[in-house]
């Protein structure tokens, strides 16, 4: 296993700022008021390509050497980690293959496109996928970008909890949304190493729970196909994930559908901000465990802005 | 006629500072590469009260003598001045009453009774509403606070675009959405003298078209009832603001329903903020006369961000 290091973080932030945003940290007194903490909102939905995910990819594209980077780069992704991977390639110039099943949604491969990528598209079953994918990368030689299991991806996500700390100062705890752990991981590594005190907290949906059960039993435990709302914490932990969640997460705590979509809405409605249900996730939990956060100074990684707008979670609700 | 003048403006940001947020400007590589211009988005939407009319009745409700103010305010509205209105008199301890009619949303009137206001309820009609309003301000000897055509009112909204230039630095332009007047009127007041050289544009739906058709015809027209997704601009102008946007305006521009609501889901989809449909005017008009705005730097003011969340336009379309 090769654990990414502070130092793998630092070169990370010095390669990756030309192209990501240093994203805003707000606040809201209504939200302090509610959840009688003080929160610091670290907004990766206005991030570039909508979402954290692009610091990982960049970390990731930008780091190849040029014999590499020509073979290009690709992945397997129906998410927000397709278009940071398409977004980081097009800014260095290099060919990047996404694997999806067909049965993705249009505006996700459109999006994938749109910065020049070029899909592949599998059955939506896991040895298509696996197949489908193997075959990708023998006939390109890409370099394959783990959406999270990737030592370079955890280092390019660690350089968030790193901005939020030089812009929010001293934090008792941050509370993160948990799926396959990459950017929890990322907030261990940056934080155990710059502020060992402040604790660590992750988030994830009941209805997803097998992060939580995993912290519970001590090893592993992966779900098949877990259906929640917050879409993008259904996939397990793997190796490099759990090793740092094993390793400095204070407490994984859930959250159902209806508290997430509340959470969500309310952000919404307050903030006036759109993020994804998976980002709702923290505040969710928070309002819920009050007696946990009361009284601190809190960051809350609001991890990605990218929605579909015709079909909010609270139409159905 | 009593207009305001710049000493005004400038008492007026003394006065509010305390109680509004200094909102911050947006830019977005997209929207720039789309329009051909340099966009700054004045984010009003994250205001206090969710909109910059509480700027104005902060000034308003702030100015009052001790003596005035143990009556309190009061107005007719069931848009952001009632709620900024009730803000501004919660902020300063004094009561605040709003008629509205009885069919106003009800989400409308609990932020209003969130605030502390009174609401006193009246028949949609144009007489019933002055006939409970004559009757609450007799009762009352509150101070009428207009939602547009009040002096105090357009010389706080004003402060929007000093703090705007002083943000953006210098620019060519400035639009923003036409309803009644107050915020091209504050915009008009600020940069006639402290940036004379910047052209204002006023951006109104087609389909409420009345600030247009009088501008053109020299004279004020008031339209019975416009229907417009734009929910804010529906008033007509009045003397005061006749007499700023008749004297400082470059150009009314029209957009329709369908450009409106496009507008409205891009800034969403890419800028990942909630504002309301009356907000999107100005980007709407902007797409659709890219040779007036090619290449300049332009002020875009985001008026508000009260949305209901359920009731999304895009939904019907």
């Amino acid at each position: 296993m090769d654990i990414p290091t502070f130092d793998d973080v630092k070169i990370a932030q010095k390669r990756i700022s030309p192209y990501i945003h240093k994203t805003p940290v707000l606040s809201s007194s209504f939200m302090n008021e509610l959840s009688g903490a003080e929160l610091f909102f670290k907004c990766e939905n206005f991030q570039k390509a909508g979402a954290f995910k692009v610091r990982g990819a960049s970390n990731a594209v930008f780091g190849l050497s040029e014999e590499m980077a020509v073979k290009g780069v690709a992945t397997h992704s129906s998410g927000n980690h397709a278009l940071s991977l398409a977004y980081a390639a097009a800014r260095r110039g290099i060919p990047v293959t996404v694997v999806m099943p067909h049965t993705a949604p249009e505006a996700k491969k459109a999006a994938v496109r749109g910065y020049g990528g070029t899909i592949v598209e599998c059955e939506p079953s896991t040895s298509s996928r696996e197949e489908t994918f193997a075959k990708v990368v023998a006939e390109s030689g890409a370099d394959f970008v783990h959406p999270y299991n990737d030592p370079r991806v955890i280092a390019g996500q660690a350089t968030c909890s790193l901005e939020l700390l030089e812009q929010a100062g001293n934090l008792d705890a941050v509370i993160a949304p948990i799926g396959g752990g990459g950017m929890v991981s990322g907030t261990c590594l940056a934080l155990s190493n710059v502020a060992p005190e402040t604790k660590i907290y992750a988030a994830e949906p009941k209805n997803a729970d097998d992060a939580y059960r995993s912290f519970k039993a001590g090893h592993i435990i992966a779900d098949d196909a877990p259906e929640t709302v917050a879409d993008g914490l259904k996939v397990p932990l793997k190796d490099l994930t759990w090793h740092f969640v094993s390793n400095h997460v204070e407490d994984i705590l859930l959250a159902t559908e209806e508290e997430i979509i509340e959470a969500m809405k309310l952000i919404w409605q307050r903030m006036k901000i759109v993020m994804e249900p998976s980002s709702a996730v923290p505040l969710a939990t928070i309002l819920k465990n009050k007696n946990t956060f009361a009284g601190k100074r809190v960051g809350v990684i609001i991890t990605g802005g990218n929605v579909d707008l015709s079909k909010l979670p609270w139409m159905n609700s």
